[in-house]
């Protein structure tokens, strides 16, 4: 049986594809924040996942990841408390996801949800390759490479995390029990809508940045998409279609998000009221990650070596698994 | 556009799976040794690919790989001419596979003869795997990582070297002009029946070592199957269905060929005339490959450095690909 450690080990990345806005906070970065004082934390820059759908346009990546990192660090990640890395240069990941390839059947990988999604949604490109196909395959190894016991999940990553679950129920199966089966950390993924009232998403160009500045926040704050059905001052509003109100819920404090829910819906505040209301606290926040960010992209030197000493040791726990992953396999 | 280099470059690999006989002599080390006079080589043991396959008795690729190297050097391959190495100890096979896998279609893999070959003949266990899905892609990451120009295989192995180079096109037409596309080097893959009349295979049973003794080999050739219609020695026999005629041509001077088939035809000689000769030959060969393998053995650190030096040298090659293939797909 493999131990558990007391202390559990948590492995998440993120494609550098762009800049971060304030659907990655909330959806990821907060959580992680909370997570680097209970666990030992891997975050990595997950650059070769990237390519899967990049392959077109790889430049984005390395163009994107340094300012990545800089927003982990803006939005609290310690590098301290948490290890931040980048998946490319642990080589150890495309080893374990050769390995992993030779006992994952493809019906598995035909069966995922994401891959049928994702080829059905994408029809610009030809995503029905080879590199695609085993995304969870390199998943895997990504988690299972630091023995993660624990892995944050929204619900639409769960199956993904079954799969990885079976490839490691496989290999230790045949090779001896190497690995934890890693379980999903269920995390609450707040709505958070974008300018035009659609989900957040730099690709609908809707997005409100992390650390952006004050003036532009408040900008498009002011400009934004609220309740739809109320269009006068006078009329009652419904909260729950408003991304100003799902701001609330993730940046007010308790009374304040009473208040506007009730003062809505009975037309008591206007919208300029509520985005007023928003802005109180989110652009202090914005200013806060602004200046973090500043300053960390005036010290490149600091940067690069907060990544170069944690892609360090990513790698050493990277290949003491792997001593034993070809002691187990019998390839030593 | 790409300079090819005076000397050409050849890559070549056999998977460490058990004992070499006399059909891997001459299907492929007596060519190997011929071309190392001629070229730049790189003969490896593909103890990646022989996981495509032996995933679930992984045990066999070790245990063989060390006699398959004294097999080499025995037949004749010279670690001063010929860069010997372990597939699976220069890492960059993993990353290149894994970055050309972002590129290649599935349905490229699909349609290959190979995996839809074996997919109908091996039924004992499930081989509809990842790894064994993305054979080719690893098969070219093999080659291109050495930039060879020449791959030295049999009529059944071209169309996926037309994969390989499909692959190239794909990677070139993306990221600039890193890679020269592989070509077949058609090698005449001489017919070597085992003693049971069949092809030789160990999994058959019917193998005749590389360097079996003396009494061992004897013993085995004076057993062995020929034309089965010859069955008396006044029968006039066929030479074309013989085995023991087929290992005449591959190890006899040409005019004891000429004399065989001759006299094989008229009943001029009976198979034991025919065997005897082919000992007169086959004994001293066998002898001086045991004599090669023993001395070698004797002296395991002189195989260790032989394989170690290989090895170095091929991950520096390797290493030098792998700065070009990542700043051509701007991951630096």
């Amino acid at each position: 049986m493999t131990t558990q450690p007391t202390r559990p080990t948590i492995v998440s990345g993120m494609r550098p594809t762009g800049r971060l806005h304030l659907g990655h906070l909330h959806g990821a970065l907060a959580n992680w924040v909370r997570l680097q004082d209970e666990a030992e934390c891997f975050f990595f820059s997950a650059d070769w996942h990237a390519l899967t759908t990049n392959y077109h346009a790889p430049e984005i990546i390395k163009q994107s990841e340094r300012e990545m990192f800089v927003d982990f660090i803006a939005a609290g990640i310690d590098p301290q408390k948490a290890t931040l890395f980048v998946q490319s240069h642990v080589k150890e990941h495309a080893e374990l996801f050769l390995l992993l390839g030779m006992i994952t059947p493809v019906g598995w990988l035909e069966r995922s949800p994401t891959y049928k999604e994702i080829r059905e949604n994408i029809t610009d490109r030809d995503l029905a390759l080879y590199g695609f196909l085993g995304y969870p395959v390199l998943m895997t190894a990504d988690i299972i490479l630091y023995k993660a016991t624990r892995v944050p999940v929204g619900v639409d990553q769960v199956p993904h995390l079954e799969l990885s679950r079976e490839i490691v129920r496989k290999f230790n199966f045949h090779y001896g029990e190497v690995f934890p089966e890693p379980q999903p950390m269920l995390t609450a993924a707040p709505k958070i809508l974008g300018t035009d009232g659609r989900k957040m998403s730099k690709s609908y160009g809707n997005t409100i940045d992390l650390g952006e500045s004050v003036e532009s926040t408040q900008k498009k704050i002011m400009g934004m998409v609220t309740d739809p059905a109320r269009k006068r001052r006078q009329d009652p509003g419904n909260p729950d279609v408003c991304g100003i109100f799902y701001l609330h819920k993730v940046t007010s404090e308790a009374d304040t998000i009473t208040w506007v829910d009730q003062n809505c819906r009975t037309a008591g505040i206007g919208c300029v009221d509520c985005k007023k209301k928003l802005l109180e606290k989110l652009l202090p926040e914005q200013e806060r990650m602004r200046v973090r960010r500043d300053a960390l992209l005036a010290r490149p030197k600091d940067l690069d070596d907060i990544v170069q000493l944690g892609t360090e040791k990513a790698r050493a726990a990277a290949a003491r698994t792997m001593d034993q992953v070809r002691k187990a396999m019998k390839l030593e």
